[in-house]
């Protein structure tokens, strides 16, 4: 079989992640010093799609490490119904890989016409949105040729987790982010077994998708994989919210994606998933804790001893492999989902 | 058939809320003073589950009304990650029927430690959130019975709509206001209609539910309702999301439950399930528009003329109407679906 670009690009990313580091830090230095002069209240992120995924990371990273709140922005507010908040005190920061929709662009520009420091994440320094924000991270991801977004999604994270590194000043964190190359190399070293494991899920319909904090970011993202490559209806919670409410719908064999890394949301996280397997759940389990690893069906071992904080720029591999072997399976088109373009113009 | 409590309480609703604007009007007012003293740069709303539905309404109305960016609050950061972040600048809104919620309460504390102006929005005032809150909007809904939440949810929008109003004091707004009780009348009167109408999915597993703007909260809530009661996997998503990937679910058949409100979402929205029909979707549409309507093979008409940013309140109801009709339908128990208790204690 001819290797698809999912799989290349899904594989390249202990590389693209290392490429990213060596030519983007220093400029993100500079960009947190004027940051720190301007002293911001509290982060606005502007993303879609992926991006916005990202974008929930952000809300855990800038929150412990830089003690800013974060607000996602509702770009309708500023392309239909015309009335944008006021901004004075923000940082805004807009993700989109290609850089192109344009209604992340109008939040960019209005927030530039208010006075607030507007930042660019993207993979495309000659988009709009770079034009539009006064300065740009680079992804450094290379074209990303799938549909299916997967460098562009951990270079994202990365670029945030350099920005908060640099904002706090942490030379600690600086050596932690240095070694996510290697931690993701030992995931994509499973590549052909995660993606045989898929097999097993050839006729799964639906699934849920949890996690918590940092990883919350991860729930959403490897459910969206699921549902643009395999078509499968896989719902994102955290385990919390999932309390309330969703929990009424697992039954006997219900499949539950979980992913539980190491740090302080995994006790809580490793017994939810205990009760979950009591009631007859299938648990499709990404982690580096042998106890979650041993409810699962399906276990997708993670290295050990990544800080929780980076954790999502690892576990999301497991899930985006599981979702081309489900691809696969299911007799797909890894590389052409049927009615998505790689650039979606929303207003 | 004996009426159910949660038949009662989504009947009850336009009298609940009648009720809660004559109460609660000239408090809101003294509220809505206090805050405009302190002029804070942006809102934070903490909630969990259906009020958490309640807050994404929240994003839309004070960013129009009132210009005020909102912040949707990640309670674990206080209750888990102990790093809450900084709070200068903010209004504090926490949203809970019961006010038990732990880790709603942890948010608050902080926030008042801090020094930010917090209020509770409640059913309980002699609850811990109303203890820990510096000021309390009550919901005047009465005893909620069902383990699904209706009235508490109508309310909980409502003293949002009216904390809105009386901080941009807006006469015209504050006339609207008052006629929601009417327009919801008109929907309540056609309970057994749309009850019966839901007989037609007693075999939907699965579905999505669309809507944009204001009504982002109403897919949300409606989505939640499918889940808890009739064990459905209903997924919400803003429209304009729902073209960054998810859009590839769609093949014949697949069921959209969409609400399609007046205003400047309507002719977007309407195009887009034009664009869903011809995929072979099956279109349920509460909508007051007739193109709408038109496409729908269920139509859930709304009463026509009602503002955009009040139609939330509306339009949820042909929603949780559905949601009855659909588990009795499926011979499930409205009043209590398995796995679920009415208060959630999240850490």
């Amino acid at each position: 079989m001819t290797q698809t670009y999912l799989e290349r690009e899904i594989l390249e990313q202990p590389e693209v992640i290392a490429r990213q580091i060596e030519q983007e830090t220093s400029h993100v230095g500079e960009i947190a010093r004027a940051i720190r002069e301007r002293d911001p209240r509290y982060i606005m992120l502007v993303a879609r799609g992926s991006s916005d995924n990202a974008a929930r990371y952000g809300q855990y990273l800038f929150g412990v490490a830089n003690r800013l709140p974060v607000a996602l922005a509702t770009p309708s507010l500023f392309s239909m119904y015309n009335t944008p908040p006021r901004l004075d005190g923000a940082l805004v920061i807009a993700v989109s890989q290609s850089g192109q929709s344009p209604d992340i662009v109008s939040v960019v520009e209005e927030a530039s016409r208010q006075g607030a420091f507007t930042l660019a994440v993207t993979n495309d320094p000659e988009s709009p949105l770079a034009a539009a924000a006064q300065d740009v991270i680079q992804l450094h991801a290379g074209r990303e040729q799938s549909v299916a977004a997967t460098k562009t999604y951990t270079t994202s994270l990365m670029a945030l987790a350099m920005l908060s590194t640099a904002l706090a000043d942490d030379a600690e964190r600086q050596e932690q982010l240095r070694r996510v190359p290697g931690w993701m190399q030992a995931v994509t070293a499973r590549c052909d077994e995660t993606i045989q494991r898929a097999e097993r899920y050839r006729y799964m319909d639906a699934c849920v998708v949890l996690s918590r904090g940092y990883n919350y970011a991860t729930a959403f993202e490897v459910a969206l994989k699921l549902k643009e490559l395999t078509y499968v209806l896989a719902e994102p919670y955290s385990s919390a919210d999932f309390k309330h409410g969703p929990v009424a719908l697992v039954e006997e064999g219900f499949p539950v994606f979980a992913i539980v890394p190491e740090g302080v949301v995994a006790p809580e996280l490793t017994e939810f998933l205990g009760g979950l397997k009591e009631r007859g759940a299938e648990l499709i389990v990404a982690s580096g804790i042998d106890r979650a690893l041993a409810d699962a069906q399906t276990p997708l071992p993670l290295p050990t001893g990544i800080p929780e904080w980076l954790s999502p720029l690892v576990a999301v591999i497991p899930g985006q492999l599981f979702a081309l072997g489900l691809t696969v399976a299911k007799g797909y088109e890894p590389d052409a989902p049927r009615g998505l373009r790689k650039v979606t113009l929303t207003q």
